[in-house]
C-alpha cells in the first residue's frame, strides 16, 4: 500500500472521520482509523458504538493531489496518526506499508514509522439495503437538529428519551425531543413521496451530524433501515444506530389555549434571564420568578438566594395580554429555549403557574415550539 | 457609599484586581474585592497570600465617567460581583450601600442586591517605606519574565527554586531561574544608581505581572523592601512577597567552552522538536536523540517508543562545527527554550553527551542563555 496526498485535504477528511472515534471504547480496534487504498481512491472509516463515518478521497478530485502507487489497507491509531499528519512539514504526505502492519509516514525531511493493525479485523459497516432515499436540504436539517437537541435527555434512566423522535410522513418531517421537563418540536414541509418512517435517533449522533454538515450546501440524502439510519452528503457517509422502543406520545402535552401571553424580543429577554441566573446559580434551587401584570403592562423577573442576595428586572415586552400571573422556572431551560430562536420575536403562552408554557416564534407559530414545565415554589 | 461609573472602564480594572484573587484561600475575606470610595476616586484591592493588586479609578479620568455621591467602603464577593457587572445591560453601573453591608448594583432596568462584608476586616496592604525606585521599561520587564519563567521549578521540595532570582547592581538587571534540570538567564543594562538588590520573587507572581503589563507602554517603577517588592505602573500597584532563603550560585553552571556547535533557525527546529515529541510523549521516557555529524554537515533528530513506532528527521542547520556527537534530551525542555527566543537564529553549544548544553541567540550571545541538562540513555 502506498499513496501520496495533499496534507490539508487529508487533514480535513481525517477530522471528519475522527468525529466518530472515541478513545474510550470497549473494542480496542475502534480507537483506530481504517484506511483502504483502492485503484483510484482512499477510503477512511471511523466508528464507535453509535456512529460510523466513512469518507472518500478520490484521484479525480484535483484538490487532493492524490496519487496511488499501490492499493492496500491498514488500521492506524487514529488520534496519534492525525496529530502526526497535522504537524508534518511539507505540503504533501506519503503513507506506505511495506510489510507487516507498520506504516511509514513521510513528508519533507520527517519520517515516522508507526505500528498499525490488520484491516481485516475492523468491524464491517452497517448494511442498509434498497432503502428509499429522502432528500433534506443540509441547512434545514441542521436547524431541525439544533432546535430540538437541547431538550434531549442526558439521563440514561429512560434511554428512549436520549434520542430525537423523527417522523417522515405526508410530505412533512417532524422532530421532537423531551427530557420530561421540557420539550422541543419542529416541523418542516418536505417531499417524502410514499415513504413513512418513525424512528428515534440518538441525540449525540444528531449533534455530531449537525457539526459535520455545518458547511454543507447541498441536500443530505437520508436512508432508513430497521436499526440504522444513513446520512449521505458530499463524499461522506454518516451512519447512526437507531434507539429501540416506542417514543412516548408527545402531541397532547402541548397546551392549545392560553390565559396569559407575552410577546418580546428573544435576545433581550435572554440577556435578562442570563443576569437573573447569575444569582439563581448561587442558591440551592436554580429558579427565577416571572411576574406578569397585563393591566399595568408590566413584566418583571426576579430571583433570590438567602445567603447571597437578590435580583429584579423589568422586562421590556412588545405586548402583554390576559390574566395576571406569577410563575417560576429553571432559567437554564429558558436560556436554552431562547437561544434556539435566534434574533426574533417570541410569543410565550401560559395557562397557570403549574402548567407547562410554550414559546413560539411570533412569525411562524405552527412549525416550531419550545415547551417548559414550571417549578413549584410554594 | 454611592458611585456611578462607566461599565467598561470598571470591568477593565476589576479584571486586573481579579488576577490576585483566588477562590481557594484559607482567609475567607480574601475571596472578596475591597472597594473604597473616596471624595474623588474609587480604589479596588484584591489579594492572595503572595500577590496584592490595587488599582485606582479617578474622577479626573474622563473615560471612567465616575461620579461619586458618597464615600464609603465594602468588601464584595469578587467573582460573583464581577460576573454581575459584566452582564449588566446599561453603559453605566451604580453601586450603593445604604445600611449594613448589602450593596445595590443597578444598571438600566436591572437591580441586584448582594451581601458584602465590613471593609475594616480586610487585611492591610504590605508596607514599603522610603525604598528607592528603579525604573524598568515595561516591555523589557515582560521579556525578562517570559524568558526566565519557563525554568522556574514547579515542585515545592526546594521552595527557593519556585522563584526567579533577580539582581539589580552596577547598572544591570540579572534574572535567573532553574529547576535543576534547566536554567534560564537574562541580563539587561539598566540605570540602577547606587542601589543593589538581590531578591527571589515567586515565579507565579512574575507570571501574573507579565500578563498585567502586557499592554503597558511606560516604565514600571520597582521598589524593594525586606520581604516585599512593589511594581507600580499606570494607576496600579502590584505587590508580591519575596521568597526567603539563599538562591543557589548558578553562574558556574554555564559551560564556557564547547566541543560541538550548531547554528539554526529557532522556529524550524522547534517544529521538528514538536514532531519528534509526538512520539516521545507516547513512550515511557520522554526523550529524543540529536545526532550531529560535522564532517558530513548533517544533524538529525530521532525518537522511538517500542510499542508505537519511531521518528527520524534531518535538521536544516546554518552551520555545524566541532566533534561528532550523540546527545539525548527532554524535547519539552528544548521546545520551551526555543519558544523563548522567538523568530531568530540560535547557537547551541555542546561539550559532551552528559554535560549541560546551552542555547543563545546568535546575534546577542552575552545577555540571554538557556541551559538544558541532557538525559542519560545508556
Amino acid at each position: 500500500m502506498k499513496f501520496t496526498i495533499n496534507r490539508v485535504s487529508f487533514i480535513n477528511e481525517l477530522n471528519n472521520v475522527l468525529r466518530a472515534i472515541s478513545s474510550k471504547t470497549t473494542i480496542p480496534i475502534l480507537t483506530g482509523i481504517k484506511i483502504v487504498v483502492e485503484d483510484n481512491q482512499v477510503v477512511l472509516t471511523g466508528s464507535n458504538a453509535d456512529i460510523t463515518i466513512q469518507t472518500t478521497l478520490s484521484v479525480t478530485n484535483g484538490e487532493t493531489a492524490l496519487t496511488i502507487e499501490e492499493p492496500g489497507a491498514i488500521v492506524l491509531p487514529a488520534r496519534f496518526f492525525s496529530e502526526i499528519v497535522k504537524k508534518l512539514p511539507d505540503k504533501e504526505v506519503t503513507i506506505e506499508i511495506r510489510d507487516g502492519f507498520q506504516a511509514k509516514i513521510s513528508s519533507g525531511n520527517a519520517e515516522f514509522k508507526i505500528n498499525g493493525q490488520d484491516a481485516n479485523n475492523y468491524p464491517h459497516l452497517p448494511e442498509i439495503e434498497n432503502a428509499a432515499t429522502i432528500a433534506v436540504p443540509a441547512d434545514l436539517l441542521r436547524d431541525v437538529i439544533e432546535q430540538t437537541r437541547i431538550a434531549v435527555s442526558k439521563q440514561e434512566s429512560r434511554p428512549i428519551l436520549t434520542g430525537i423522535h423523527v417522523k417522515f410522513a405526508d410530505n412533512q418531517l417532524t422532530a421532537v425531543a423531551t427530557d420530561s421537563h421540557r420539550l422541543a418540536q419542529r416541523k418542516v414541509a418536505l417531499p417524502t413521496g410514499d415513504q413513512t418512517y418513525d424512528v428515534v435517533i440518538p441525540g449525540n449522533s444528531m449533534t455530531e451530524l449537525a457539526r459535520m454538515i455545518a458547511d454543507v450546501k447541498d441536500d443530505v440524502q437520508v436512508q432508513i433501515a430497521e436499526n440504522q439510519v444513513l446520512f449521505q452528503f458530499g463524499n461522506a457517509l454518516f451512519y447512526s444506530r437507531l434507539l429501540e422502543g416506542m417514543y412516548p406520545e408527545t402531541s397532547r402535552l402541548i397546551p392549545e389555549t392560553a390565559d396569559t401571553t407575552i410577546e418580546l424580543d428573544a435576545g433581550k429577554f435572554l440577556a435578562a434571564i442570563d443576569r437573573a441566573s447569575l444569582l439563581s446559580h448561587q442558591g440551592h434551587n436554580n429558579v427565577v420568578k416571572l411576574t406578569i401584570d397585563p393591566d399595568n403592562n408590566v413584566a418583571n423577573i426576579s430571583g433570590d438566594s438567602a445567603d447571597v442576595g437578590n435580583v429584579e428586572e423589568n422586562i421590556s415586552a412588545d405586548k402583554i395580554e390576559g390574566a395576571k400571573l406569577e410563575i417560576s422556572f429553571n432559567p437554564d431551560y429558558m436560556s436554552d429555549a431562547l437561544k434556539s430562536f435566534g434574533q426574533t420575536t417570541v410569543l410565550i403562552s401560559f395557562t397557570s403557574p403549574l402548567r407547562p408554557f410554550t414559546l413560539v416564534p411570533t412569525e411562524d407559530q405552527e412549525n416550531f415550539v419550545q415547551l417548559i414545565t414550571p417549578v413549584r415554589t410554594f
